[in-house]
């Protein structure tokens, strides 16, 4: 649990004697609680960059599922204390540079790589080594869901199984920020990959888009079970790896289909459940189940393996590997519109702010 | 699936050309049901052994759960057809070798280190690279569980988490066969064991017999939220292996006192529950959930792995280390009554059928 009480270090209150120079704009929270209710913009002072410290104007930053969960004090992590800056992803502007700083330069675009850095602002002090400079090259709204969304969809298809060109992939939510990143990555590593999303009345626009970004196969959630989709796993290479982010008894319908000895990563629960697993897919199947953080990830792992993810992400979003994600550019003064907008069921769009 | 496939080879079907020498008193099924119901003791015969091949006597020959769930056929595994000899682990004595055996000679006990073998019965034919020789001088009660029952409990302190003297290993289900011999085990190699068991009229009892064999700590499963629960917890290292037999919502209260990172080995569901698992123990816990089924074990590893690890568990039993467990020997020809007597709830006494 130490790696949990660190991660959320508060910002500003480290630095009491310094000259507050100038405001941020900040989308804040007092308390947990509905983010439609909650959240209030506030206008904070920011100190000049201490030792090692840069000045980051924020650029962009994703409403993510977490971050909701996070106000709504469902979140398994909570900010040191309240009121708390929300976001927890983004990407800004190096616009000034305390002494001691060696490797940032004012005009460098920059996304931080520890959580709870609270995103949804304007201006906020970093540590230069919390920081991975990116090109400024690629547009906004990927460089904003890197870290976080494209991140996890990459450690999951690295860090689990050793997969090769033609190998299958199972994963659910498939039309999640995650799961169309995941779409793109794994069709360009050579992967084939069952999709598997909530049945609704527009399936077809859903499929079409998902098979434009790369996807092999996609089957609403009420089909898991059905002789079709029975005889289409049994037509392809038995998976190796399922990323799941739903949980509940539906997981266990896509996880069935595994090979034995295959690997399932679980990196969210939209479903709200826990997952329900037949203790004969661990005794006789062998399955490993594990789960992703890429947060943790980004704590346990270092800096140049941080760099070299960013660096690849990045090439691959300019070849056009990656491509920007169905989004909307909310103003942070209009954050209210955009979170409520987030929390809309069947959402297939990701609200940005832009600051 | 190749693998469970293979794991049932008939043993008579591939000699039909053979002399049938003599006859085998066997337990054997045509169906699948109630096994109270739909044993019998049936008189079969038996072939000289073939090349590479040695007949065995079975001595004894235990009575585990999941044969009894073999029986009933909701066991995963299910003989290659029926009728069907009962019983998966036993100890025979090599009576009789065919041409080509080079390893075993008559006299020498054996155990099988293959699945489905049908043990319940007197004379059996066997491949030598099957067999594993064990010591004359160890109790047949020993011997008789050491393949499936000490095997499993030696598995699971040895192949998922590197443990050190003083290091904590939680279990529930800790009276089972495989509960006691891991408490012997993890006792032998300087472990703390927290042990849960299902709350009982005669829990001082329990308790005492399993403090007797070296449990550090017993409690019911009732008391797993106490405040006296987590404040021993606290008390202690971190735990790194939770060992799982018991499945259901109980499972999760276990195993939320594990270290970050630690794992989970799933051996049984005596719930007949699957297991509840929160997408947050493995998102932001980090645990790692696997199974164990110690035939895939033998199926894996190659003779000499195996070799060593049943003379170590040999050796532990002539020292002492592993007593002999709470048994009943039941002559083959009372099968129904050890058979009935191993079903009942809250049974703290293996059924041993002797030959």
């Amino acid at each position: 649990m130490r790696f949990f009480r660190n991660l959320c270090r508060p910002v500003l209150s480290t630095f009491p004697q310094r000259h507050l120079s100038r405001k941020s704009l900040a989308v804040m929270y007092s308390e947990e609680g509905d983010p439609r209710r909650v959240l209030r913009l506030t206008s904070t002072p920011v100190p000049d960059p201490g030792h090692g410290e840069v000045l980051v104007r924020m650029l962009a930053s994703p409403i993510n599922p977490s971050d909701i969960n996070m106000i709504q004090g469902v979140y398994p992590q909570r900010p040191p204390f309240l009121p708390a800056v929300a976001g927890n992803e983004g990407v800004g502007e190096v616009v000034e540079t305390g002494p001691g700083v060696e490797y940032l330069k004012t005009g460098d675009w920059v996304v931080p790589d520890k959580f709870c850095w609270g995103t949804w602002r304007t201006l906020v002090i970093g540590r230069e080594v919390s920081l991975i400079r990116v090109p400024r090259d690629v547009p906004l709204a990927d460089l904003a869901i890197l870290s976080v969304t494209t991140g996890t969809a990459y450690r999951m298809l690295k860090d689990f199984e050793h997969l090769e060109p033609g190998d299958v992939v199972l994963q659910n939510g498939a039309n999640s920020a995650v799961g169309k990143a995941l779409i793109q990555l794994a069709s360009h590593f050579g992967l084939q990959t069952v999709n598997v999303v909530r049945d609704r009345p527009d399936m077809d626009a859903l499929v079409s888009e998902l098979k434009r970004l790369g996807a092999t196969h996609v089957i609403p959630d009420t089909g898991l079970r059905s002789q079709e989709t029975k005889d289409l796993m049994k037509s392809l290479p038995a998976p190796r790896l399922a990323c799941n982010c739903v949980g509940g008894k539906q997981t266990v319908d896509l996880v069935r289909y595994l090979a034995e000895e295959g690997s399932v990563v679980t990196y969210g629960a939209m479903s709200k459940q826990p997952l329900f697993i037949p203790a004969g897919m661990f005794i006789f199947k062998d399955y490993r189940m594990r789960g992703i953080w890429v947060t943790k990830w980004y704590s346990d792992n270092p800096l140049v393996k941080r760099q070299a993810m960013w660096h690849e992400l990045c090439e691959l979003t300019k070849k056009g590997v990656l491509e920007s994600p169905n989004h909307r550019m909310v103003p942070l003064s209009s954050f209210q519109d955009g979170v409520a907008k987030s929390m809309d069921d069947f959402t297939n769009e990701k609200q940005i702010l832009s600051m």
